[in-house]
């Protein structure tokens, strides 16, 4: 598979991560023709601005029809209105993919509107911000990442392997991983921390935040993020993310059970416990 | 209040706060005269060379006896022990503080072993990191940094004065709290973070750890620090983190309960207030 295999390519959403996959492509392959579609004129015109698309369009179907992949970067939730227009016009031997960070149902949606069976694989590059928007696009936002692609039975291993190849040309790391099983492990690893990241916001009187000091700070910073995209990637990943919630759960009872018996020795077995399996991970790093 | 009132000052415990303690004191008075008391010799010695400390001591009476004041810098649950110590040596006008993390069981601590009444005042200097020992002190740790001082009605005005001039006068905003009321606010603010922080280190699978990014990491940092220092906190502080634990159950359950009815406007209300929350406190900027 050569470099720049894509020659045209259609973004739908011109984000963060749509336009970022717009500067990231024509950078590395100068040639690449990339039309941005998008809700909103003005996001439009700031993505032509800074060169992170050639052409704009308020509807998906006429650049898809001219593209030899498709790549969805809106939330998550509007995922399969753009299938939907995208189905009847979508060239043989095109692509599409996607950035969501659920799996499980965005393969299930692709899969039950986009008829041609293996035009589709999911994509999920784990990179980004709390900013939003075009303004904080980069070439280099996907530089070292890892981008977790979750082929199925069914789809050919041509087309995971062109998606795979498009992000490994943009210096990802990539991985392949069972849609559900995806979804566990990023309810475990982003969408709990999330949750849990929100609900410590909301939770100390007002009078009490002049004690917050960085600890506080960096606990609520995910707290900061779109309550929209995050509202679509908590209901689309319904099941994991409830697991997820009752596992918790169950921890935080565990460790309410020691401390009101005061056993001292099991909280310091349980802080142990995590200190250890933090330095394991890569996360200690 | 002159600066450096304190000609003769016993720090007990020489690690990260009591080492930065010693350093801070004598840049702002050279003339000061620090005794440092530890466990083990060789903190001791590392004190001494990095010149946190002029005189090392293994047991508190000796240098406490000679003092003006009495720092106390180990962790929490020693406290009882070397206030048993000190209260038959303390000298008239001696004032006794502290920088532990909670403060109510402290000020009953020091009320029912010190004997005489209003040498004590709490401290909780909110300086320090993940990284204990003297070899991480520095003589501007508490630069910047709040301290909460919990006098109590029993407290003479001059002793909770002279506590606060000590640490304004090593750049420290003060800031007067009742020891309950302080508990309640960093059980919310920085205990209960700890404890989430630690029970998400414990959740992901192993496999999964090769999806976690940033967010997890941010998440997980708290449940670095030392086991033994914040089993101390959580069990000197029981009564408001199981507040703070009950609390954070609550709203856990109320977004499992939006989240298992796909209540999507439910939980992107609940996720702005968040944002909204984190944002017009201190903790947003």
């Amino acid at each position: 598979m050569s470099d720049g295999e894509f020659k045209c390519v259609t973004i739908v959403g011109v984000g963060l991560l749509g336009g970022s996959l717009g500067l990231a492509m024509k950078a590395r392959t100068p040639s690449v023709r990339i039309f941005g579609v998008g809700r909103r004129r003005q996001a439009l015109d700031e993505a032509l601005a800074c060169g992170a698309i050639d052409e704009a369009y308020l509807d998906a179907a006429e650049p898809a029809g001219r593209s030899d992949l498709v790549v969805l970067a809106t939330p998550v939730c509007a995922f399969e209105q753009h299938l939907r227009t995208i189905a009847p016009v979508l060239a043989d031997g095109a692509v599409v993919t996607d950035v969501g960070s659920t799996k499980d149902f965005v393969v299930r949606t692709a899969g039950g509107t986009l008829g041609k069976a293996g035009a589709f694989v999911g994509s999920h590059p784990m990179a980004g911000s709390e900013k939003k928007g075009v303004a904080h696009a980069s070439a280099d936002l996907f530089e070292g990442a890892t981008c977790v692609i979750t082929p199925i039975p069914e789809t050919p291993p041509t087309t995971a392997e062109r998606v795979e190849n498009l992000w490994r040309s943009l210096g990802m790391r990539t991985l392949r991983m069972d849609p559900r099983d995806h979804d566990r492990a990023v309810a475990a690893v982003s969408h709990l921390p999330h949750a849990v990241s929100a609900v410590l916001a909301t939770l100390p009187e007002q009078r009490y935040m002049e004690v917050a000091a960085t600890g506080f700070r960096d606990m609520t910073r995910l707290a900061a993020g779109d309550p929209e995209m995050w509202r679509d990637i908590l209901v689309t990943n319904r099941e994991a993310v409830l697991e997820a919630l009752d596992a918790m759960a169950g921890s935080l009872s565990r460790l309410r059970d020691l401390l009101d018996r005061s056993d001292a020795a099991g909280i310091e077995r349980m802080l142990a416990e995590a200190r250890d399996r933090r330095e394991q991970s890569n996360a200690g790093q």
